[in-house]
């Protein structure tokens, strides 16, 4: 994998980039949809390609592990083939996930004991597994394995967590670099920064991070239950250490709002359920604001859902879009999906451009005010 | 509404037409796919037109004027407009829906009470306001309200039943032809044959429905629980007698086989949830036969969901369809859903072919075959 810096803001940190993966190439900002279970939720691959213009997709080693299971997508080919998305792809390592599963995951020093949350049966993640099974499914990008500390964790809680995931990815990068591909690409190993909300724990994590010359970094442990201004900071904290030649990811982030922040901080890719979560709730991200599609005002309102046009289902009519979503109909789902992730990436094509041009900051500026009304 | 009888077999009831509508043309034998709320589940209109060539899709009176509800469809400018499908579109009368309401009805001279499956609040159709209300959704082709009589009703009460639905059809003809249009467009009016499963109620039920000059006419009562080869025998009763130069629609019809032995008896156009729900719950209907894609036996096979390609859907393996099915992802019911659909409309489409080409019924000897396998 490489990555060119194209251009650096001179008012910020916002970077315009491209990463070339064997999956073709990737223009930074971007963002991810996600496709936790292989499939990027009410959106067909040729719509994810064509429609969305989605440039690399997620998936989440977790879930994959547990259904369809690895010897499934060994036996495919690898993820690529069997979700039929032949652009790149990202796999989380499932840190997140297992940790997600409170009382039904037991942690140690080796790696985490963890129970189904399909069968209740019980499996174990160490970094060394997980770099494996992360080969099997194929990923151009693969995470390390992590623990994600609480949000709320204190500052023990949150050094202790830092210095184990700090002895795992130095596993993870032992059993990476001494295994090969499955299949005829390339795959890269990110290492993620955590030390939750503490400055000094983030910059211990980003230098001990750096000792490992990888293809790009994340930045995990954020958006996770605390202030939004907490968020940015700790990601500015990291941002200012990390290597400029190398792609910074920030996990699992966010609203429209928070990666215009983030972007004009120096991060150059972003995932997040929101865009297809929320939009299955009637939830829809314009540029113009916040679109609540359930809300009795949009009953008689025949106008397109979005006049900026950014993906074909733009074209029905929020009356008929809130009427699909109040019935339950899939259609509804899929149309505030679909919209929901062009918009997503819409925006951030939009930055890009607009970091080449040079005048980001000011268009971000606006851009926050727009995004956040509630229409 | 015209329809051009181009060609009945020599060897059968078999028929090839075009039916002309001010939304378009379409060609006989047809399936209809079923939007009863306003939507085809999962399906976009975009692939409805681009993908499964559909020609005439189906609305729901009953449905549609609960939810959204009448208003909101004429401030719409019509069902067309609402749901932005621009092709002729066919609105059932309700009848049926209220009649499967059971204790929630109460069915009188005048008409059916009932109570909404949604708010429990009551509600009236009459033969009067259902046609009002299908003057209001705008549909090209509106159907009769009538009594769908239990399929397991004794004589006397199809009797009564059948002559119910007699004085209701007077009474929407009389409706239908004093109002006019909504829209720019005009509509046809569908009498309904009912008579349950007695040879002689069908036969008075056709003789009744020839007095009035309709556009088409709709056999209505099959397949509700009877057997096969009964709903056969009554389809011919019917056919026997109907005009042989207007549309003749059985309603609710059916599997792929079903559709065929209807073509052959006569039959020009069909509806049915079949291909949408059962492809919700994983059963593919193919050239080569039946696949519950939920069996374990399609687990590891990579190979595309159907190689005669009648989407682009077809192109996913049936490992992955297997995986999103079981995994409860919404794509896995869009794709069963869309695949079934497109073949349905093949089906229909081939059939057609086979007529004009005179060798309509040794093809359907074979396929009917194949599409009872169970693969």
């Amino acid at each position: 994998m490489e990555f060119e810096l194209l251009k650096t803001s001179e008012n910020s940190r916002a970077r315009a980039g491209n990463i070339t993966t064997d999956h073709g190439k990737i223009e930074t900002p971007i963002f991810m949809p996600v496709g936790t279970a292989g499939s990027v939720k009410g959106i067909h691959t040729r719509d994810l390609h064509e429609d969305i213009n989605a440039q690399i997709i997620l998936g989440n080693t977790y879930h994959l592990y547990l259904r369809p299971g690895i010897d499934v997508i060994e036996k495919a080919g690898g993820l690529h083939k069997f979700n039929r998305w032949n652009g790149p792809i990202l796999t989380d390592s499932g840190g997140y996930q297992v940790f997600s599963l409170g009382d039904i995951r037991k942690l140690g020093e080796d790696g985490a004991r963890f129970q189904s949350h399909i069968d209740g049966s019980y499996h174990m993640f160490t970094p060394e597994n997980v770099m494996d099974i992360q080969r099997s499914i194929g990923a151009d990008i693969i995470m390390a394995f992590d623990e994600c500390s609480p949000g709320d964790a204190d500052y023990n809680y949150a050094k202790n967590s830092l210095e184990l995931t700090q002895r795992w990815l130095e596993r993870c990068f032992v059993q990476f670099n001494k295994t090969e591909p499955k299949y005829d690409h390339r795959q890269s190993l990110f290492p993620i920064v955590q030390g939750n909300t503490f400055e000094d724990l983030r910059k211990i994590a980003v230098a001990h991070v750096k000792n490992f010359d990888a293809d790009g970094y994340a930045i995990g442990g954020l958006s996770v239950g605390e202030a939004e201004e907490i968020m940015y900071e700790m990601t500015e904290v990291c941002t200012a250490d990390l290597p400029t030649d190398k792609p910074r990811y920030l996990m699992g982030v966010g609203t429209p709002v928070n990666i215009l922040e983030s972007i004009e901080r120096g991060i150059d890719m972003f995932d997040c359920v929101m865009p297809t979560r929320n939009g299955r709730n009637g939830m829809l991200f314009t540029s113009k604001g916040i679109i609540n599609i359930k809300n009795k005002k949009w009953e008689n309102d025949h106008s397109v859902i979005d006049e900026d046009e950014h993906s074909f289902v733009d074209q029905y009519s929020k009356s008929y879009l809130r009427h699909l979503i109040i019935s339950n109909e899939m259609l509804g789902a899929q149309i505030a999906s679909q919209h929901n992730l062009a918009f997503y990436l819409w925006l951030v094509k939009t930055a890009r451009q607009k970091i080449i041009d040079g005048n980001f900051e000011s268009w971000k500026r606006e851009m926050v005010v727009k995004l956040k009304e509630r229409l």
